[in-house]
């Protein structure tokens, strides 16, 4: 029965079959879906997503669509997730390179070096004019130019795609340090994090392809740093190389290092600098990322750390007895320009820093846990959507796999605590960002955090406590584990 | 009575006349005002803002006093709203050129050129030497300069301000270009989503004239993007001038751009690149705002879009067959420097990201009309200050008019989900943003705003559950409803 | 007795010696302490944070240790609080050179000049080269160089580190300029309001450290803006210098100044700027900080300042009589560029949009003082741990000390409303940040924190209003008053 709002001053008619009961989660057979409702709603038809009709409002009156095409996952848990094609360009080496998916052209013939030139001069100009400035292109005297079949062969129909093993070829070195980092280093960025983990597989395709952008090309093409088809060496020792990936949230390095003395020295004077100069001290005024992490252009930037830490996430010491030996390699690189006395001072402001933030985690935890253990977190693991495999866990304890969604308010709020902020700590004081580590963001944030978690946590006990006095047993709402995008997590999908 | 509170370890005296019970909203003869109570406290005397006296504390013992003189509104709902003085920059055909208006110097005479360059070198140099550096101040050989009084008259007494209807008399290109666009153009920025739309007038004016920094300089002058006086082309080509407006939630493209690869590249190198240059594929390494949405000099920079979306809020596939031609205009500027098949890749991605985008703000809107149908939420719409026209409407929903402020915290936190959140993905894939449609903002941002809305929604149930079982009527608080700021909303003000 | 939890899918052992009772703030003898629990979840073994030990997961198995060493607190509260050993770098003359202070270097002997030169070239090599592009090492034909000695003394072992004063010997008029400022001051930004104002005394060391980066610099040093050993006027003259410390939440001029006209066309052209040039009107397009803040070199930023306003967080009308010479000298110095009536115009706006912004900030205070008068916050003063005094008061009444930490959710809304973003309206206008003041930040900001504010407001009147009904007296949670970084607060050290 249509059910008629009386608003103050205006007629508001909610042609609702069943007021209240009807979300978008229930298209049940014989009521309207949501669309529908919202549809009445405009005086529209509900229609798909991918019609090309424009879904005013919000477009609550359109049906999802999934993407036509699909590329199946790989490695371990590959047959759970999917990628959109974009895939292809992030891991040449199975997606574009691979016969199985390998793209066709539909220009046939065999072409090298100046052949392909006539045609891509007029086709993509910059691509051609990128690589004439590049030391492919201009060689030097008595040097043979590197031309384009070098890294995407002679067969026009099914080019290949340059992987790191291509660049590798000629440039082993630099493969050597790209791949001999531990975990934490680009080496891992996709494979071990990505594909072997499994903590991105329960988003859909269409989430989990933007991930790669940063996750794959760090780990298999070199041209996340040198960009094609110039490579230049230049550009690449610049900061703005490392923001690409590393700024906003969980890694806000480009940020911390922008916000420091020495981030600020290179906004207002680095158009001067000359990049074409090895990264020694005589050369820049100021250090940059890769002067600091990549020193004689050693390419395993987890060379400079002490301990793998989840970016941070977990609590190490790094001015201990037994990491004496990268402290000091540390201190040396501070000592360029710094007393050693005022880099040590500086290095220890930045590890009691950490220890201290982890204090504020603790108190945190100790709260959400109690609730937990109470069984007064609202909802409770078990109300929520099944993780990727399946369980209903909490996702800050070990058991769990830590996530941003499908959890409760709190749970989410102490994950922030720890991925969003705690880190940053860390890393505000590692760059030498000066009002961060204090200011809005980070211990600042870390107190507010702390307030929002503990006001929740009062919330839920005030409930609770009111509900006990009624005799009130309160069961999580349903639009915790259902929804139209909660139901295409993988762990329903798995079920 | 006075009551006193004893705080441990402070005697904290409050003068109160009946706690509780006083609110700002509260200025009822024989009581005191809130501004009297603050006053009290501080052992100070309560006056009005504008006396000069500093008020410490955050200005609680301030009586706000309006702007003396404000500026008429125009257009449709020109009866309700008024605007600063500042407005006649903005929008200076009709508040500065309008004999109604224009305002009077207190230099009487008739002048030209040379004549205005005498004293205004003194006046104001730097205007002198913009102009001097400009074409219009070199014209090159056999050429005339275009002097102080071809914009501005020569009555110094009654001088005009240039709109662009002033500029497009010598350059009409620009001008078609300019005033060529749908709805979503600059064109359209000032007159029809703010004198015609009615969206802004709610506010006070001190407020609503702020909007039009943007939104009127867009439509009405040339300056936006080419700064007087020196009207650079060089100028109005960088990322910078488009900056100004668009950047900051709603309108992020700023920040998106720069997050890209494109953006970073900019950022590391554009002081080696000639702006001087036309926008085309060879003078640029990597695309700017103007490279792609300008090109040749297209001044209709809605000539780029397939449909208009009210900034990204509605929900449209690009890629539909429909769009081809705009899609194949598309790929054709990715071209210059990327493969046909990498750029409809992204766009693909672009596409798949924006529709999955849509399922999470369907998701919480069907918890939320939920709400609103039950009448659960907290205020519901008839508890809130009237909007602009005087109804009491849920701002999300067709009869509504969409609003950041006087709706209830759940309303607001789905308005966010939409607006600064959901729009966001469109533009941040779109731009190449690479964390940005995963991180902190965006895809993870709606995760986080869906998390926000069902712990509200929970909460919004848990009292209704409880106080349905103790048959307790809850009624909004009249803070919803009253306060010195919502008092002076355009809703009560027309009452 | 453990605990076992079954949860859906996935088997969740909880060790835990009383579930629900133990907490990180209840080390109580014969339970085991909160880290004992995690490391047991974990298969671990709880332990010292400063063993080396990685603790995966934030540290939850990890004992918080205190620095070795710290350095005593001096001034009025000197008592109270102590620093790490980064203070000498930033208070020098008090922590560093000072006798009882004064670091021992092992490398004995008396060196002047080239002496030093010898050493240090290989030691520090761009500590010299900076020294040798500087006025101190190119003095110019017939006058002598400034040599190390000048500022570091001879004696090697003793080594001093210059403050003001040791710069001030040979810069008296800058001296002046910068001892010369009221409160508000760089001059001040230290003594007064850090080391005699108490308001940063409460936290631990490693964390009020981190405050001195830019408090103490700014007042006790030259080198954070003329940064050693170049100590370039061209440096300092750019924004950047300025940005180190004001930027951030509190104090967002640096992006207020980036976001601006002004701003934009800096960052789009500086690069062809000439910063060697004193700050006068020919030499730059656009003003920078110092352009309009530090004219003709004045070393004194406060006199461009009508009142002390804590930062904006008091209310004033800059447009008020009392200050039409100031306001004359911000036209006229806004006339190097624009008519005066343009600029009238602008600061009207700018002082209306703060007299309207202050309305918000009372309409929210009438709200939590009600609360607070009626005792129905959650937690009450008295329920939060002491301040650093020992008190517990409601932090922005007068009787209380702001702060972001140890308060209810409502009062860090309320500081946060005030301190956060009304203060930024006034400098959002003042700078020209042209989407600053509406959107995201500020303007709606500020109507987003109302919303927040009420919905809490309503929160707390529901529970009261259902635990009055049930007879419940509602007891702030114990983790309010307690917790493993709240117990180190000063106000419990004090105890």
């Amino acid at each position: 029965m249509p059910r008629v709002f009386l608003l103050a001053g205006c007629l508001l008619v909610f042609l609702w079959s069943g007021a209240g009961q009807v979300g978008a989660q229930q298209h049940l057979q014989g009521k309207r879906s949501f669309q529908e409702e919202m549809a009445a709603l405009r005086g529209e038809k509900a229609g798909p997503d991918d019609s090309g009709d424009v879904y005013h409002g919000g477009g609550l009156s359109a049906y999802y669509t999934a993407p036509d095409k699909l590329f199946p996952g790989k490695g371990r848990y590959g047959q759970l997730f999917q990628f959109l094609p974009m895939v292809r360009w992030y891991d040449p080496d199975h997606y574009y390179n691979n016969p199985a998916f390998r793209p066709v052209s539909n220009v046939p013939g065999q072409y090298t070096g100046h052949e392909c030139i006539v045609c891509h001069t007029v086709e993509n100009p910059q691509v051609v004019a990128q690589w004439r400035r590049s030391r492919h292109g201009r060689p030097g005297e008595g040097k043979e130019a590197v031309g384009c079949e070098k890294c995407h062969g002679t067969d026009h129909e099914r080019l290949l795609m340059p992987s790191y093993n291509t660049c590798g070829e000629c440039h082993p070195q630099q493969l050597i340090g790209h791949r001999d980092g531990d975990r934490g280093s680009h080496a891992h960025a996709y494979h071990l994090d990505l594909v072997e983990d499994g903590c991105y597989v329960e988003k859909p395709a269409e989430e989990v392809s933007a991930c790669l952008t940063c996750h794959a090309i760090a780990e298999n093409r070199c041209d996340g740093c040198h960009t094609r088809h110039e490579f230049s060496v230049k550009e690449a020792r610049r900061p703005t190389s490392c923001g690409v990936c590393h700024s906003g949230p969980e890694q806000y390095e480009y940020e911390m290092y922008m916000q420091s003395y020495h981030g600020m020295i290179y906004q207002g004077e680095a158009h001067e600098w000359d990049f074409s100069q090895p990264l020694a001290n005589k050369n820049y005024k100021a250090p940059t990322c890769a002067y600091c992490h990549m020193q004689q252009g050693e390419h395993n930037v987890r060379r400079a750390s002490p301990a793998y830490t989840f970016m941070g996430t977990s609590l190490v010491d790094r001015g201990a007895p037994r990491y004496k030996e990268i402290r000091e390699w540390w201190v040396k690189t501070c000592q360029g320009c710094h007393s050693s006395r005022f880099a040590r001072d500086q290095l220890e402001a930045m590890d009691e820093a950490v220890k201290l933030s982890f204090t504020k985690y603790r108190e945190a935890m100790a709260i959400v846990v109690d609730l937990l253990n109470e069984g007064l977190l609202d909802p409770m693991p078990q109300d929520l959507a099944p993780d990727w495999r399946g369980h209903h866990t909490f996702s800050l304890l070990p058991d769990g796999h830590a996530r941003k969604y499908n959890v409760s308010e709190i749970e989410r709020l102490t994950y922030e605590l720890l991925v969003d902020i705690t880190d940053a700590i860390y890393k505000a004081k590692a760059h030498g960002a000066v009002y961060s580590p204090i200011y809005g963001y980070w211990e600042w944030a870390q107190d507010r955090w702390l307030i929002k978690i503990k006001a929740e946590a009062s919330r839920l006990r005030r409930f609770s406590d009111i509900e006990k006095r009624l005799g009130i047993t309160h069961e999580a709402y349903g639009f915790w584990s259902h929804g139209e995008y909660t139901d295409m997590l993988l762990g329903w999908r798995r079920k």
